[in-house]
């Protein structure tokens, strides 16, 4: 009964004229990214997800996938939109010409990975960890691996996946058991079992990459001793159709909250084929250099859950008759007012909005500077935007995926008991956002990653990336009396998160404890403040344009955010300059 | 895989210790309501719930109810599990002496709902719906009425449901449209279609007894004109058996997030024989005096499965080794520390903890008052106790729900992907905690209960019940050193909520809107406030027990509540002050 139409508009505005487009189209193979090139493809993608992947969402996760005989089905008319999809040439998108692909920067393909989550975010789980795998092997992989494997990833024709956790290791992968044992070939033959693989086993591609972390025989013990190998599940023939049966075997699908389109698999390697990718012992690390890309999907897997949520509560809103208008009805007509007018109501839907358009320019202004650090000809303009892009990182995962959660609950409230009846769709949303805040690091990894390693990096140099700009902004705006309602609030919020950062930074220092204990209200509050920041500079473009809806809206959204949300950040800032002395306290034996 | 032991320690300290005791043995019927009676009523619940409910909490998820031919089947075990129940009596348990009850005050009673909530909510939901029709008949029913129906639903023979919502009205009964015609034997013929009607059929007893909404043909327009019926299923033989098939049937069952063990039926009434509950036209004001018990309990449902949650939390903290302390690890022996030991994940359980503990000692205090306000003999008395129940009533459904939303949101978390897996079973908590937010009145109806209605009741009479005694117990406790750290912050937040109330009642006085626009954060900040002042007053009994583990453990709880958790009052009270303007400007089409 839900529905969905992509936010065209809304992004772009924020390809156009939120962030200068001339920085993306100045990068090498950039230039012709303008609008002409641009809108026709975001065009494209909505339809596709409108059409053909949002209508198989629901019966998705009713059907979910089956395991019968070591092979996994897909829900009905997965196949069919795999197709579709691949036959659209959607693989490729953002992917090396080189190799295929149509070179279209991070920045726009993120636009389209929110599409496709909003639409059918089990479906696209798998192109996302195929797309995974395309990078590690563009990254890391020998020469040979390249020519023989990324062109079929690019395609589609291949899938990939990525598989590091076991059962008895998730977050610590030095913990690892599966080994991989030297051929003579100079191939490695790797045995060992593997949870929680998505897109582990299906049928959508007649055959699948998978990218596995084990140990060598001589690694050193713990995460230092971690290789990265590629095995596929068919051998490939000389002539690169998929040839003998690899040693790698579906033992089980998992059964999940959501996702249930999403195949979940437990694979055991016994003696599979593998070859090494990138450097032996340094696995982790070649995981590593793709994870910033991953994160900001998954971040953006939260916001596109948010998106499809609030529409189809705006929807509701509008349609559901029911009380009347607490300052007198414009409506007595018909027997109660649409919900719409209360304000608990308009409360909900202004939250999940503020939230969405803030993230989504957060995570735009992130993603270009990720297409900047990876394409700029110039190396210390590279690192200046790669620097942001690491500290940003897990706040985009975390705090994204936290607004994907809260968003589409609050969503689901909107439609009161109807949103917790499965045929509506809204409860759907929520299940599947949860599993964001858990995998590829959960969200207290994240902040534990912003406290423990990005905040100290390069003697506060990924900070400065952050903090610099946005004090230079404040700063040049002050007299810019009309901003002033957004500028003050902003800088509030601004000198919070520096007192919290000079405190966690001091007692981190000495006590890594107390950097821990902080961390995850700390993220909290630095997310806060960047969407008050892309807010106030979303709020200054609208203000030059004040006979037009779209930006009357956006500054009406803007004052809500920082009169209602923004002033959750005291909250976090407290905790944060609370310490971890209750942490501490608490034995263990007492809990 | 997960478990479920009764707190009993922390309920007996709340009985025992955190309520005077002596305030309930003073009324009448509970002279004998202290340790000798109640622990073993205690021991039996906690082994019935651990040992009958718990274990098919998970197949009842699984499986769900089923409807076949107008027949409700509930899962495999339901039957023989209520048949237990009921024979062990505890239907009768909070019931009136003279139908053959028990007379457990419901601030006991409210201790054993907590522990079914925690074992096994679909199942305890339709006792749940039973005692509902209970109260409503025992309260409004005629002679002949009670005569013929209340000793079935006691026993537990016959059970009960209330019909209510219908597909065109949930929140707004004015708009009800199933209809009530007077037949010549006094008695009513109803039809009409109901919807999310809980336990509406189902397999577990001989007869259903269902009080229905409805309106007379002469009945005013909106909520004055809607009369309660009283429609069995059966038509009761006069000897008190079964008889005739009445005009009620299950027309669909509905598929939910959770609670799928709890038949959310559809009926349809054609013609089906009832009876006045109540005076004509006055269904709702009958409903709404046994609202205030049943919004307590489905606040004690969130709270429940916040327990279950934090319990199994806990277990695999405990259990699961990953990473290593970050303060160096003393157990070098195994590969990895306990999560236990990451200051992240003790943010969490202890979260989850100072939550369900406060917001269990918030219940007692109410559910005391509420046993106060029906049992004691002194008018005046009543009133009191009463007014602050009517206070605190949306209060506790709204912000305990929330926590068991949030507090079984961030059990999961603690498991990481394993949480995600519905073997483990921490994500059913989740989905069936979702519900508690929705029904009995959204928490969004709750927070304008508290603004729209009972804060200015009796111009601030009810508010007074909760002011009056928190400023005079802060007042006298200011010379108390050593309850200093608590009395600051409680004192804080409390100024904060004066000062947030003043101001609301202020706005609202003259513009609904307005009290509209900061009800939902309004009460969080009351509920917070709430906490803070049992918080206080158990640390003070605990400080005066150094050497006990329990009241160490409940001392280092009550720190981390002020220090963590109730910071976020600030975040609460400056979006109430910060009014509904920004809900305003949204034009309706913009959204």
């Amino acid at each position: 009964m839900a529905s969905y139409t992509a936010p065209l508009r809304d992004m772009r505005f924020l390809l156009n004229e939120f962030v200068d487009p001339e920085r993306l189209r100045a990068l090498p193979g950039c230039a012709e990214i303008g609008p002409d090139l641009v809108d026709p493809i975001l065009d494209q993608a909505a339809t596709l997800c409108s059409e053909v992947l949002f209508p198989i969402n629901r019966s998705g996760d009713e059907e979910g996938c089956t395991l019968a005989n070591g092979t996994v089905s897909t829900p009905a008319g997965f196949k069919e939109a795999w197709a579709q999809f691949r036959d659209g040439g959607w693989p490729s998108l953002a992917c090396d010409p080189e190799y295929g692909g149509q070179g279209i920067p991070k920045s726009v393909g993120l636009l389209i990975e929110e599409m496709i989550c909003s639409a059918n975010m089990s479906f696209g789980m798998y192109p996302g960890l195929s797309h995974g795998a395309y990078s590690a092997l563009l990254k890391h992989g020998t020469d040979e691996l390249r020519a023989t494997y990324l062109e079929k990833l690019v395609s589609g024709e291949w899938m990939g996946t990525m598989c590091l956790t076991e059962p008895q290791c998730g977050t610590d992968l030095g913990l690892i058991r599966t080994r991989a044992i030297p051929a003579e070939d100079g191939s490695f033959r790797i045995t060992g079992n593997k949870i929680f693989i998505s897109a582990g086993e299906h049928d959508l591609s007649e055959n699948i990459l998978h990218l596995v972390l084990a140990k060598l025989p001589d690694a050193p013990p713990g995460t230092r001793g971690i290789s990265l190998f590629l095995v596929p599940k068919f051998l490939p023939t000389p002539d690169g159709r998929p040839g003998a049966r690899n040693g790698v075997t579906c033992t089980g699908l998992e059964h999940k909250m959501g996702i249930k389109a999403s195949a979940t698999c437990a694979l055991a390697f016994e003696d599979a084929q593998g070859w090494l990718v990138g450097r032996p012992h340094k696995g982790l690390s070649a995981m590593f250099t793709m994870m910033n890309e991953a994160r900001l999907s998954v971040g953006v897997q939260g916001l596109g859950l948010a998106e499809v949520s609030y529409q189809n509560a705006v929807a509701y809103a509008r349609e559901r008759l029911q009380g009347r208008a607490l300052n007198g009805s414009a409506n007595t007509d018909k027997p109660a007012d649409p919900i719409l007018v209360h304000p608990d109501v308009r409360r909900m839907l202004l939250t999940m909005r503020a939230e969405i358009e803030g993230c989504r320019a957060l995570a735009m202004w992130v993603s270009l500077e990720q297409d900047i650090a990876t394409l700029h000809p110039d190396a210390a303009t590279r690192e200046a935007a790669d620097d942001l892009v690491q500290l940003m990182t897990p706040i985009i995962k975390a705090y994204l995926t936290d607004v994907g959660w809260e968003a589409t609950a609050m969503g689901m409230q909107v439609l009161g008991g109807h949103g917790y009846i499965r045929d509506w769709g809204m409860e759907q949303f929520v299940r599947d956002a949860r599993i964001a805040q858990i995998y590829e690091g959960t969200n207290g990894i994240q902040a534990l990653d912003l406290v423990g390693r990005k905040m100290g990096a390069h003697t506060g140099r990924y900070l400065r990336r952050f903090f610099h700009p946005v004090l230079a902004y404040i700063e040049a705006k002050s007299e810019n009396e009309p901003l002033g309602e957004f500028i003050l609030p902003l800088s509030k919020a601004f000198g919070r998160l520096q007192q919290a950062t000079a405190e966690l930074a001091r007692r981190g220092f000495s006590d890594p404890f107390e950097a821990g204990a902080g961390a995850s209200d700390y993220l909290k509050l630095f997310g806060l403040t960047a969407l008050a920041y892309v807010w106030t500079r979303m709020a200054e473009i609208a203000l030059q344009k004040p006979d037009d809806d779209f930006y009357r809206a956006k500054l009406a959204t803007a004052r809500f955010f920082m009169a209602r949300i923004l002033p959750r950040s005291t909250g976090h800032a407290a905790a944060v300059m609370a310490g971890g002395a209750t942490l501490r306290a608490m034995e263990d034996a007492m809990f």
